[in-house]
């Protein structure tokens, strides 16, 4: 790219999801899809189509090609040492449930305990509360800053040799905070425990390098980093997936099986049973060719620059409450006092606004900023300086209607 | 339709994943896709793309009804009595491996035992494996007859009340053959054990009631069923998935999450944690539109008549021998007397022809037919007459080579 490009880039054009008028502020629950995107799928299902891994003709061997070479371009997207690291799965959800059920099975009894933070998605609790239940770990929860991120400090005076494993979001889907990674992995390691890293919300927002982060897991989604859905990366460190027992049972992820006892494929297959979401692949690669064009340095700051134009704006609405730290990525949460998030969101739909209301799967959270929901508004790589205005606007109607 | 249509249709046209003279012969690999399906997928990664059951907004909710219409859809195209019944998973190995951890986890014990046949897929299996190894249960194993179809005789004659499930595929991926299901359920039922079907290869072949049948639970893929990757199909006795617990915890499958007790949505969201794979549900539904409007009763007698008739052939090739039932379905297996399955797969590349050789992920049924590998074809929609002569032409080829 050059060095010389302006700062303001506007990549509307490539996503024809994007309605002219129309601003999608709902980044953070799932991304557009730029052509490019679009077009890999439609040419995988047509002239390229074939299954993976088994084929002897071409056509099945050319795809298998390109299924892994999804796979590699995965493992250089988050700086893994090797493509052998990264596990396809549904998604983020999908990825934390299998370390939970496959790493967590074998590893925790009870008297064992995992962290969490008071900042998690649901997707990071309840696969934690699972396996707690089966294996008889307890959790304990980290809290959280006064500017709604994860309290490090406190993280680190709660670890002890008990600890097994601590699972923190990268950046908070409620308040983009982005947290403090390489401090919370020094803190795990530091009492042996693992550190999982819901990276959802990061992947598409800032650059990630599982290797200077010093984590031991790491999952993302392919549809919120403007890629296909039902494709999802789990990164995990190659020698901890080598202990792994298999999560599902099924072709491919075997060595061989008699009725007596079955042994299974070193990983990734060992963890992919069944035919892969192949298509979902090869269109998550070309999302994250298409992002790294761009530059995800050039994302975050674009983001960063909308999300506090977005505060600066709302902070002169004086019904509103604003949730999160002032530096934060693209995402900002806000209530308006006497209004229910979800008639706000109604409002703004009218105006041709599409913002999120509700728990966004964070009820914890909700209870500890003691609100039933917040509304929230999540920028992409296609946000402008015009949705921003709209939202403002469309704000002000909804304090008008009702103040 | 015609009723006065003519029996030999042509609809190749509708797949551009099938190059001009090309024989694709893998169908039960995986299937082409016609232009509704990749159409429908672009739409909906294009103008129609959003999130569902989340957003406020009016293109998430269309897109909410779209997700939902496909789940009705599936439920009609199997008769199950309610879209509720119908959990969308990544595929038929999925949703073996749900059953197997959901249902298995909650009701096997030491002393309990599973049924499966000796026609098995790896899918049907090793997810049974898994748990009882979990479960302290045990598997029972149901020869196969002659002609290589799952014994009913014998399995009625093994099953006892330590027997809590039964699971058989409808029609076998090697052979072709299809199970007497109806049978297979009363007896099943006759000792308390429920009845789950593999129909990953009858779905796209047969016309499938699951009342009928009498199953308990029916999976199916939907790349098989010329529809997207990365999701497929469980259908469930609505009074059996409401006493399921959750299989993988996180969004969507919640009511209430605090991090001392989190309680569960009712079926079938319970068992879809986290953004689902929307575009493969949109997806899977304009595969079934075209299915059905094809009519399963036609593909049913169309892949019959191209199996019975490749089976004439085949038996004017001395060195072949030919596996399965001869009134099986679109899908006939066959070894080369001094030739390996992959020869031939390779030769017959070289011929523009696609089959499959190889375990066909059932190692077990390999051994019992004592061979290391089988080559198999297996038929779909587009496939016709031309394609058998290629394929006979070809192994004639391969005789003369190796011959």
């Amino acid at each position: 790219m050059n060095a010389e490009a302006p700062v303001t880039r506007d990549h509307r054009a490539d996503f024809s999801g994007l309605a002219p008028g129309w601003s999608y502020l709902d980044s953070a629950a799932t991304a557009q899809k730029p052509a490019a995107v679009i077009d890999a799928v439609a040419r995988a299902y047509g002239e390229e189509y074939a299954t993976v891994h088994r084929g002897v003709y071409a056509r099945s061997a050319t795809m298998t090609e390109r299924y892994e070479a999804a796979r590699a371009r995965a493992a250089r997207f988050i700086g893994a040492g090797s493509a052998d690291e990264i596990v396809f799965v549904r998604g983020a959800t999908e990825g934390i449930n299998l370390v939970a059920a496959s790493w967590g099975g074998a590893n925790l009894k009870p008297g064992d305990r995992i962290v969490l933070s008071a900042l998690e998605h649901h997707s990071n609790i309840v696969p934690w509360q699972l396996i707690a239940e089966r294996t008889g770990a307890a959790i304990d929860v980290v809290p959280l800053t006064p500017a709604q991120g994860i309290d490090i400090d406190a993280l680190e005076s709660m670890l002890d040799e008990r600890h097994r494993i601590v699972a923190l979001n990268h950046v908070s889907n409620v308040t983009g905070a982005v947290a403090d990674i390489p401090r919370a992995a020094r803190a795990a390691h530091a009492v042996g425990a693992k550190l999982l890293v819901d990276g959802c919300q990061a992947a598409p927002r800032l650059p990630v390098d599982v290797d200077a982060l010093g984590a031991d897991f790491y999952v993302f989604s392919g549809h919120k980093l403007y890629g296909p859905t039902g494709i999802g990366v789990l990164w995990a460190r190659g020698e901890i997936l080598a202990e792994m027992p298999p999560y599902q049972g099924g072709g491919s992820m075997i060595e061989t099986v008699t009725f007596e006892q079955s042994t299974y494929a070193p990983p990734p297959a060992r963890f992919e049973a069944g035919t892969p979401h192949i298509v979902g692949a090869v269109g998550l690669h070309a999302a994250m060719d298409y992002v790294a064009g761009i530059g995800l340095d050039w994302i975050d700051a674009h983001e960063r620059a909308l999300a506090a134009e977005t505060r600066d704006a709302l902070r002169g609405i004086n019904s509103l409450t604003l949730y999160g730290p002032e530096d934060g990525s693209g995402i900002v949460s806000f209530t308006m006092e006497g209004v229910h998030p979800h008639d706000i969101a109604t409002i703004l739909d009218e105006e041709q606004v599409a913002i999120r209301a509700g728990h966004h799967c964070c009820q914890p959270l909700m209870m500890t900023l003691d609100v039933p929901a917040t509304a929230r508004a999540s920028f992409g790589i296609y946000s402008g300086a015009a949705d921003v205005e709209k939202l403002v606007k469309g704000l002000e109607r909804v304090q008008r209607i009702f103040g």
